[in-house]
């Protein structure tokens, strides 16, 4: 058996996030169907992790086995024919058998956009968050700094605990960048792993903070809290990108020559 | 009666240009039925200008009589109500009576993108070109500058001429600039006026050169023949967008207090 990733890009708006559901639109759920047309038989990939409703992504990556041995290029080539233009594989490669899209995976980067301009254009509106209010992006950048570091993510995160075995709500975030250009801003969010909406609660709160709704301190009081309840509304999904996943060297794509 | 004007910006993949015609669905007459129902009479705009099926625009203008006086923002904001997200007006201002959105523009920015990518993401493929061949972009600059100054374009432009009325063919073509950036390329061409076609017969040809297919020295033979089977292909509508058209600044937005 063989194993590949693919590095995926996807416009999330009109579908259902990226793992199958009943009754819904999915990325994984339509790359599977089209590779299982090419292959001739069911195909399953495996994510870096889910995306929700809404979601985009520059650099989603996935694996999959296949029995034979293809040409990355053609197999690129033949699944972005067949897939909708709101789907796109970047890149097709081969790599060990050791390298999982999920457990491998050892940081990310999130992006997530928003509109400084007075009307979004039609370029803009499905991809970044157009706030209602004022933001002061110098008070954005000083609260997201409370963020950095080692911490207990639970206040910021949605992860469902009823019933669920505890999972580590412990994460490292690398940093939060605030890049200002043309369109408006970027919140550049890198980190060890995220928790279920983690970036989307973090942005959510660092917008009421910028907008004059919370203060900078309030944050310190938010985590020690350890309540969701106690932190910003959801960002909303439109603005948020899955830019990049790193992994190591060694488990990165095989040399074309070397299969 | 008092004179607006607007500045629109549109994603032109789903409409059949600007310009009104039978059976097909235009810019033009999506917001003059928008218009038409907010005054509750027909109400007529006119462009800078017509652009082609799939162009999209930042900057078109567009103006428009009213017997009532009107607040700006507020119809900004009922007709951005009304329009499909594909139509965005980012600017509504009352403007002195002799302001005509065609024949007061003096100069016009057009922007023309093309991806650089190996595979175009979703994100670019309605709005940037994407050539199969590799384009040295050195070359195309340098080609870029021989369409600069006052020149006869009748070899770039596909005005009609059986039965026409001869238009004046010479324009003044100010700039080429060849920008690059994350995602690729952006050409940018300002001139005094520009004849039908006109920005997508030049940045064909200049493709045609820059991936080898025509020589720097073919330009000056192309604009010496007057022939419009000279040039190259036209470059796809997808990647050209309308991006800012001048006006006089006396003939400029009136301030708000001022009617």
């Amino acid at each position: 058996m063989n194993k590949y990733k693919m590095v995926i890009s996807y416009d999330g708006t009109d579908f259902s996030g990226w793992q199958i559901q009943p009754h819904a639109s999915t990325i994984q759920e339509t790359i599977q169907d089209k590779l299982s047309i090419i292959f001739q038989k069911p195909i399953t990939i495996i994510g870096s992790g889910r995306t929700d409703a809404g979601v985009h992504a520059i650099g989603q990556v996935a694996h999959f086995w296949a029995e034979e041995v293809i040409d990355p290029r053609r197999l690129r080539h033949s699944l972005n024919g067949l897939l909708p233009p709101t789907i796109r594989i970047l890149l097709v490669a081969p790599v060990r058998s050791s390298f999982h899209a999920q457990k491998s995976a050892y940081a990310k980067v999130y992006h997530y956009h928003i509109c400084t301009h007075e009307v979004p254009t039609p370029f803009q509106y499905r991809t970044m968050f157009h706030p209602w209010r004022a933001i002061d992006w110098d008070v954005v950048w000083k609260a997201a700094q409370k963020f950095v570091g080692e911490r207990d993510f639970t206040s910021f995160s949605n992860e469902p605990s009823a019933g669920a075995v505890a999972k580590n709500p412990v994460r490292h975030l690398y940093r939060i960048d605030v890049v200002e250009h043309e369109e408006g801003i970027r919140l550049e969010l890198e980190a060890n792993g995220f928790l279920y909406k983690m970036v989307r609660n973090i942005v959510g709160t660092l917008l009421e903070v910028g907008a004059g709704k919370r203060s900078i301190d309030e944050i310190d009081k938010i985590f020690q809290a350890k309540d969701r309840r106690k932190a910003g509304r959801a960002a909303p999904a439109k603005g948020l990108f899955l830019f990049h996943v790193f992994y190591p060297l060694e488990e990165e794509t095989l040399a074309e020559g070397s299969l």
